[in-house]
């Protein structure tokens, strides 16, 4: 068997391995989904800083693996600190020394990167002062894309499951059929930075995705594991998802907006209307984006091996490369689905209000009682003064 | 006159220049701050991109300028939405258009910052790669410095001008009082980065940023103008400076924490305790850090020089170099500072209670008159069932 097959197979079934591991992972549950984020993270840090250490060759360099550890353990403990600080404050205020990482915890984030700014300023040595420059930004650069957007994919997480399976699968799903069309149809060359991806490939695996992932979206939708935001239950002394699905994930029935359609759908005996998980509008959007954005990260990453010379970021993955080969395109995906439910879901949907609403009640109850009285009488007097309310 | 004291007299009158045009920006009230952060942050960010410019000298590079300062729009728009929405959220939401501007703000940035990202890659020319994936790290380290820093002095302007005046000018005091205890006392070196700097200065510098920092705290801490935080009037459609001071701001009665203090002050008259502004304590802290920490932001800045083999930042400022020559201390403290403020004034501080409250409230305030209503109900009724609230 030539050397190019057995790489194809060993490449087909590390995909199949990996998938199949995609699934377990989620049957694990919310906690095995961040502690794999956090892994995947930290190898993608070790990764790029590696290359880094190889595009400077330098050997004897002090303290530079160190420091760029301990940054990433500083960062770490900044955001995670500000991500998950909400969801178990009840848990963190039951218990003294944590409660003070938490109050103090912008404060000691600070002073640890202080720490390491100091170290570092330290820790230059006269021939390597533009070495270690580059270094500094190299690892700086590398935390901000590592360490920021795996801070945003948990935040996702914690917004329901769907939130987190649905656009990695679709970068997934991207990658594999833009492949598969390429193979079969690829003759236009799309982009000089990445020669062997085809206009055939970019168009094919954009439709598939569209297309598979609002069928995905569309099983997914019916289940409350997936649908149901993360929260911390203080009596199972777990994570749950269990509520009543929010209206993204019950069916709506919506209007068609053009005459034509009704009188098309009139004619199918569909009445003009359409039922239908609002979510699967939102599926859309993001599988547009995958699939037109998200092969840019791709290109990014191509880009960045030519420029410094290197084939993958690595060898963990037999076939495939290193990690960051393989999730170079979730990066920008993440961020996307972080800002689409904070500018799309939290703001425009009917149950927003209601969560707004919510979120300043658990506010007020997580003041002292004697607070809350006084709270609730500031606020009936204002509501009365501004003839809100009309208390007899 | 020999050109090295012609140099120090163009550095001192300058040094006057700037402290004076400092004076009159302040009496320009806190919109002439906000718009010199502003252009301050322009000019550094144009001489840090300057430098790499020369550094990877390179003049035909496609793009490159453009996309800086495209980035720089963008990740303004970005942190200032962030930073001024909340302030004029009255204002805005009259505006139509503004109000989508807001709402949407940060999936605009996110995708006004993919535009630009998909802008580079296509901007890749083969022979560039490195230079260019160089300079886009460049430029990224540039934003992270230059942006959030002042996405983070104009938060702390917004606390009260006592916040951005106190550290900037401990800053200043630092740098001169170093300069001059090293010019008449300096023997010691310091470290090897800046060969100039001596432990006399180091240290005479510091006692007199303690001293001379109290000094200037105990004075600001008395007009309201400088104590009180900024908020937008809308009847007087400007920034407004009128409060009833916070506590730290008001004189307060400390009883010395141990008894030989104690002793010492019944034998000077004092009755054992000491009425000071709760402020100073904060301003101890303060200069504290701006005398040991802050001059490593100037090793940093010099190791940096040193690095890219440049003598200063730019030329803008006769007898001192680029803005980035004065500013580089500036930076670490407006982080401090901001942190500082947020871990120990807004949550240890008795009043910080009263404020929460009022931040739950002013949110309470936001939502639609019938919202207001039906929290108003569920709060009561939450209370009740808590016991917290007994209604006749």
């Amino acid at each position: 068997m030539s050397d190019r097959w057995r790489n194809w197979i060993i490449r087909g079934i590390f995909t199949c391995l990996m998938v199949t591991g995609f699934g377990i992972i989620i049957y694990g549950g919310p906690l095995a989904l961040m502690v794999t984020t956090l892994v995947v993270q930290v190898k993608c840090f070790e990764e790029i800083i590696n290359i880094g250490y190889t595009v400077y060759r330098i050997h004897g360099l002090p303290w530079f693996r160190s420091l760029s550890w301990y940054f990433l353990i500083t960062s770490n403990y900044f955001f995670y600190g500000e991500n998950l600080m909400d969801y178990f404050a009840v848990v963190i205020n039951r218990t003294d020394y944590l409660r003070v990482l938490v109050t103090y915890h912008r404060f000691i984030s600070f002073c640890l990167y202080i720490m390491g700014f100091v170290w570092f300023v330290l820790s230059l040595v006269k021939k390597y002062y533009m070495k270690q420059f580059s270094l500094f930004a190299w690892t700086h650069v590398a935390l901000l894309i590592v360490v920021t957007q795996s801070y945003l994919i948990i935040q996702n997480i914690f917004e329901g499951l769907i939130w987190f399976i649905v656009p990695v699968s679709m970068i997934v799903i991207n990658d594999i059929m833009a492949y598969v069309f390429g193979f079969f149809f690829g003759r236009t060359p799309l982009i000089k930075l990445s020669p062997k991806k085809t206009w055939e490939g970019f168009v094919g695996g954009g439709i598939s995705t569209v297309i598979l992932g609002l069928l995905m979206s569309y099983v997914i939708c019916q289940y409350r594991y997936f649908v149901c935001p993360i929260e911390y239950s203080e009596a199972l002394g777990r994570m749950t998802m269990d509520c009543e699905p929010s209206y993204l994930f019950r069916p709506q029935e919506y209007t068609l907006p053009t005459e034509t359609l009704q009188n098309l759908s009139n004619w199918l005996g569909w009445k003009g209307t359409i039922t239908m998980y609002p979510f699967l509008l939102h599926s859309l959007s993001m599988s547009v984006f995958s699939s037109v954005i998200g092969p840019f990260g791709g290109f990014f990453a191509s880009g960045f091996k030519r420029a410094f010379k290197i084939k993958d970021f690595g060898d963990v993955i037999p076939g495939h490369g290193g990690i960051m080969d393989r999730f170079d395109c979730q990066y920008l995906m993440a961020t996307f689905v972080n800002v689409y439910i904070s500018s799309f879901i939290h703001t425009a949907s009917p149950q927003k209000l209601l969560q707004q609403s919510d979120g300043i009640l658990s506010q007020v109850y997580n003041l002292k009682p004697e607070q809350q009285l006084q709270l609730f009488y500031t606020l009936r007097d204002a509501l009365e003064h501004r003839g809100i309310l009309n208390t007899p």
